[in-house]
């Protein structure tokens, strides 16, 4: 069990590398493994709050870069903070939007520095430094804010990745200063915002209120392809720079084959620390998420569930099935005997084909809604058979299951 | 009172030509006034059917000409009729698609047969008779069914808007004919459609159990633009046609002056029989909805409120609103005080500004449920006004304001 500050996490039952944790946070306790539903710009596309609880989430992501473009970081701020903006009370995280500045952004330039980008919005300019991105995620306010890292494509060589790495370590020790010394000096007075006549007040900067400011807790990012040298050294010089309340692998499900992110996780996991909950970045598919789990991953996210589901594509126990195939037209059966979603509880496949191919929008809701579902029930099975001491032969069932289809499609 | 078969419909107060209603119909009762909200393909535009219920419909509208196309007339009846696969168990309306005929579809020819249209989604060729209409809203399966009528643009002369009355009336005369032979006779035969392995049979073609075919109601359409006369000779000519559970006004809100529209409310009323409802189609609009109350209008649809909502207008009181209006970036006051639909409860203006200009789909399906709660709450509120007897001072002071910021704005 670690404590640091607000924040803990402790683990109840293991399995191998598998294990089941409680991570506390200012906003409440997420049991881990842990699926988090991403609301880019603070809104889980499509889906109200309530759906996302009803449907078991924890612990909601937001991206930093999104929200510093729109509404704006200090906007964020002054209407109450990430959580009160989103409405969600429960935990939440913002990732620094590295991957959005190098895959979105015009014109961007990477030096030691940082990266200077051009808004692909209305092409204005912007600096994304350590310094920079640790006062954005401060202003928004998430429970817990990811680091700045330097991206690089996947499939890079030891050269390029070795360099991303040791930037991303640098960058790192940057951000702990910076956050550090807000969380020691609070943040920057807020801008004056003009509020129309009979419109209630905004937040004002208070500097004893903000001092020390609000609790959050500062992820580092391992980097390093899928080369375990690199793995191991990035693993190195983040327990270096300090302590930590909590670990991010990054840089994976990006091209590679599947066995070399697997490979990753078991080199990661043993050099990781056992009481510090891990997460594992942008990887969000029903048999990554329990080869990952088995290898000691807790807390995952991805936009691919909600974004295959407003495409049409969903998961089950059999593998993933597209809405839209002309068979479906008549089928009458629920797309899963087993998901307590509303798409499976109150409609059929002929109906949410119907949706799908006249374009009505309570389509792709609802097909989202069921992808996000069934990845919360199964981090929610994982942890009833980690429970239960069970967990290695159900996830070897269920993978099995899951891939016949897969491989017989 | 009137009862034909199993419709009824019976008044328990009045105001003037307004009228608190009781249209009991298979599968329930409505309370009239009544807005419909508008499922197009059985669905209503980002909505569930339970937040339609919630935000007080009664009564549901399909669109033949739609259902027609996809997934077909008899696909829909195959999967249990239009109320199974809506998830919508109480009454319903299908339009007969002739507006959409008219203005969706390539290459339509109008004779006094029916018109032939190429379909604009794959260019197929069809037949639309008044007999045809009779036989896919048959198959569709909603309470209450429209005639197929000739549409002419808005503002059209006296002669064309007499021929395309008269033409209508000539058709409402084959649909009474054709209806009634389903009625007698049965429905033809359903298509044998392939179903998956596995999956649960369609519903089949029972002779016996589709004699006497399902209780439906064919309500004909008052046509005449704004000439009185014609709107006159349209009600005789619909009177002697023979008895309706209930009677449609058509052909407004199409270009003409609001003051013409209100002018043909007071045309038509007094010739409408008392003891049954009239249904005024496609005005949805606040201010005209209790204009067309005050003049004896009881069931009203339009997609402009949900249409609008989706583009950010909404309705308020004091008038409409564009939600990305800049000065929302920092108003924290709910969009009303008083609506009780999710979009005012739950959020702010700031919010949902925000969710408009990132374009999150949330944004657009809150405030398209916003306008529909709007308008719902709103003839519930002329109900309860009617019911005190104090309609026409509610009414007066209702309007005033909300025009007044109309005009300001």
């Amino acid at each position: 069990m670690s404590v640091l500050g607000s924040f803990a996490f402790r683990t109840s039952h293991a399995a191998g590398s598998a294990r089941l944790g409680w991570f506390t946070t200012p906003h409440g306790v997420v049991e881990t493994p842990a699926f988090m539903p991403v609301g880019t710009h603070a809104s889980v596309r499509g889906l109200a709050m309530h759906e996302i609880k009803d449907a078991g989430a924890q612990m909601v992501l937001a991206n930093a870069y999104h929200l510093y473009l729109r509404p704006g970081d200090q906007m964020v701020r002054a209407l109450g903070g990430l959580h009160a903006f989103a409405r969600w009370q429960g935990p939440m995280l913002t990732d620094s939007g590295g991957y959005q500045v190098f895959s979105l952004s015009r014109y961007r330039t990477v030096t030691e520095a940082g990266v200077e980008f051009r808004s692909k919005l209305d092409g204005s300019r912007h600096q994304y430094t350590p310094e920079k991105v640790m006062q954005i995620e401060r202003n928004i306010g998430a429970d817990i804010i990811m680091q700045l890292d330097e991206l690089i494509e996947g499939g890079s060589d030891h050269a390029a990745s070795r360099a991303a790495m040791e930037r991303s370590l640098r960058w790192l020790a940057r951000c702990r200063t910076e956050f550090d010394r807000l969380s020691r000096d609070g943040r920057a007075p807020l801008d004056a915002f003009p509020v129309p006549d009979d419109a209630p007040p905004l937040a004002s900067h208070d500097r004893d209120a903000d001092l020390p400011a609000p609790p959050q807790a500062l992820f580092p990012i391992v980097q390093g392809g899928t080369y375990a040298d690199l793995r191991r050294a990035s693993i190195d010089g983040i327990m270096q720079t300090g302590d930590w309340v909590g670990i991010a692998v990054g840089g994976l499900s990006v091209g590679e084959a599947k066995s070399a992110m697997y490979d990753t996780f078991d080199t990661c996991a043993p050099r990781l620390p056992w009481d510090r909950p891990r997460y594992l970045m942008g990887v969000g598919f029903p048999d990554d998420l329990l080869e990952a789990v088995a290898r000691g991953m807790d807390l995952f996210d991805c936009v691919a569930p909600t974004r295959m589901g407003r495409h049409g594509t969903v998961f089950t126990a059999d593998g993933k099935i597209q809405v839209q195939k002309s068979s479906h037209r008549t089928d009458r059966r629920p797309l899963t005997d087993t998901c307590p979603c509303p798409a499976c509880t109150h409609y059929d496949r002929a109906y949410l084909r119907h949706l799908m191919v006249t374009e009505e929008p309570l389509g792709p809701r609802l097909l989202a809604l069921h992808n996000l579902t069934f990845l919360l029930e199964l981090m929610r099975e994982a942890r009833a058979q980690l429970t239960a001491g069970t967990f290695h032969a159900w996830q070897q069932a269920w993978l099995e299951r899951y891939r016949q289809r897969v491989r017989g499609a």
